[in-house]
């Protein structure tokens, strides 16, 4: 099997090899533009990944990952105009370089080059694909809709469950969805298209959690950037909840008035962090990260085929969330 | 064959009874409430007649026709951001009853459901319809592209075959689209299939004329709005790109005076129209029209089935289009 880097590497000359045609710019520039910024390529790489762990037909998934990227880069317009981010892995978003309507548009566009895509599997997988597709498709939806709430909803009107719930629909279905869709192309069974997606879908919870984790207890040297910046943000992240969960009496208030202060304090950042440390936020985070991590690993181990081959994938799981631990 | 009026009665009630299901009311509320807004539920009606045409399965046909009036129903949220029109269908908007975020995800949402709908389709036809739908439906997108477009080219620029492009993509495309995957439904031939598309595409732009033409020709009395509202807004109307493309000189001069009146004056109004009929732009849009209402005739036609069979659509065409004639 070939591992990540060569997969990514595959996948990028592929996406290259195919920009989105038409002759219409306004619609299709902005469309290549997001495309060829580039990003990590995660999901058509477990598409990928999951297709070889089965040893399915490689165009066929290729065809797959292609249109998995696309709905990623649909979702990625969209959700920079309503996040009204100026900047997406350092460039310009669509809405910023163009406008509003070319980005809703050229979204809408490219949402349905996706099924364009999918048009070209096989009959005999095209059922089940769009199938899992869509379901995956509207979750992450459900996902976006419910981050949006979130910002609107009291804190102790929140919990970690429906944070939980949020990141699953948001972030780690794709995952799960991409892998699965990688193992229905090769034929694998229905228990272990649904074993794979299981892994993902874990793996995908616990890096979201991961990412919380690491904006207040990273190594600064490792992790580049400056620690804090969800806490000086008020940002509802799996810590604050956890904290908000756990603090009672004049723990409570002095959460409720750190949120309060709502300036860019280096004091702000240093008091969370040690209200953090006395209610052992750390360890549910690692707890939490842990729980999801062995369920990924767990669904992995189900799955009926050699260790050796599912070295690539437990590489990745590792790789992943290698930082923490 | 039940009629047209018959068939809309039966979609409403199966979109009555289908409302799209989901936990997020902030992202279900709005869907729901577009779809209850009515209208004239055209294109699930010409599916419906499609498939009658050629006999085939109703309720794989009306599983077809909802998915196609999900798709007109997620392109108007979209173009109501777009176009930042208040009022669709005399009611609030998708955006003005709740906000831009809303009405871009939830519009995202209705286009996944129409995948979803058409995932009940038979295996022998999915593929097919595919293919078509999202054909048209990239068309579809081009085509609010180019009305935008449209609004910042000079006139000079412009032509009539532009303009007819334009509305082909934006209008004509998802009549014709509708009725083939009806008759595909009904497994009709490739040709026929086909021949109902060019009959409601051509159907599609005579209409999208006489809509411009009904603006400043209709009979008031029948027409039961003011006259003239597409001459105070400077819209480019079928009639204003025939008439540019017509004057020359002192007309030429006019209609570029005319058209820097920007005020709401019933002056402008009657000055553009005898403008119009000294250039005889009455009889260039009957022309018009008549040439696409023929291509459509001759395209229905051409199909291989009884002309009594054949008489509904010919009713609705008569119709659609009495009203110049």
């Amino acid at each position: 099997m070939e591992n990540w880097q060569q997969l990514g590497k595959a996948f990028n000359a592929y996406i290259n090899e195919h920009p989105v045609q038409g002759e219409l710019e306004g619609l299709y520039h902005p469309i290549n533009y997001i495309l060829r910024l580039g990003g990590k390529r995660i999901r058509p790489v477990l598409c990928l990944m999951a297709n070889e762990l089965f040893e399915g037909n490689k165009e066929e998934a290729m065809k797959a990952a292609l249109a998995i990227e696309y709905f990623h880069n649909f979702s990625l317009i969209h959700d920079d105009i309503m996040d009204e981010a100026p900047l997406r892995r350092g460039q310009q978003t669509v809405h910023e370089k163009w406008n509003r309507d070319t980005a809703i548009l050229s979204g809408d566009a490219l949402f349905v080059k996706v099924y364009q895509q999918l048009e070209g599997l096989s009959a005999t997988h095209l059922k089940t694909v769009l199938g899992v597709f869509n379901q995956t498709a509207l979750e992450v939806c459900e996902g976006q809709q419910l981050d949006m709430d979130f910002e609107d909803i009291a804190l102790d009107q929140l919990s970690l469950d429906r944070y939980t719930e949020m990141i699953r629909l948001k972030t780690a279905v794709l995952l799960g969805c991409s892998l699965k869709i990688g193992a229905i192309i090769a034929n694998a069974s229905v228990e272990d298209a649904e074993n794979i997606y299981q892994f993902g879908l874990n793996l995908g919870i616990a890096f979201q959690i991961q990412d919380d984790y690491l904006d207040a207890f990273a190594d600064t040297k490792d992790f580049g950037k400056q620690l804090g910046g969800d806490i000086i943000a008020n940002k509802k992240t799996f810590l604050l909840l956890a904290a908000y969960q756990k603090a009672s009496g004049k723990d409570r208030e002095q959460l409720d008035f750190l949120l309060r202060q709502n300036i860019e304090s280096k004091q702000k950042v240093e008091q969370m962090l040690a209200l953090f440390q006395k209610l052992d936020i750390e360890k549910s985070a690692r707890d939490s990260m842990q729980t999801y991590h062995s369920l990924a690993l767990s669904a992995l181990d189900r799955i009926d085929v050699t260790e050796e081959k599912k070295q690539p994938l437990l590489n990745l799981a590792e790789s992943l969330l290698v930082r923490i631990n």
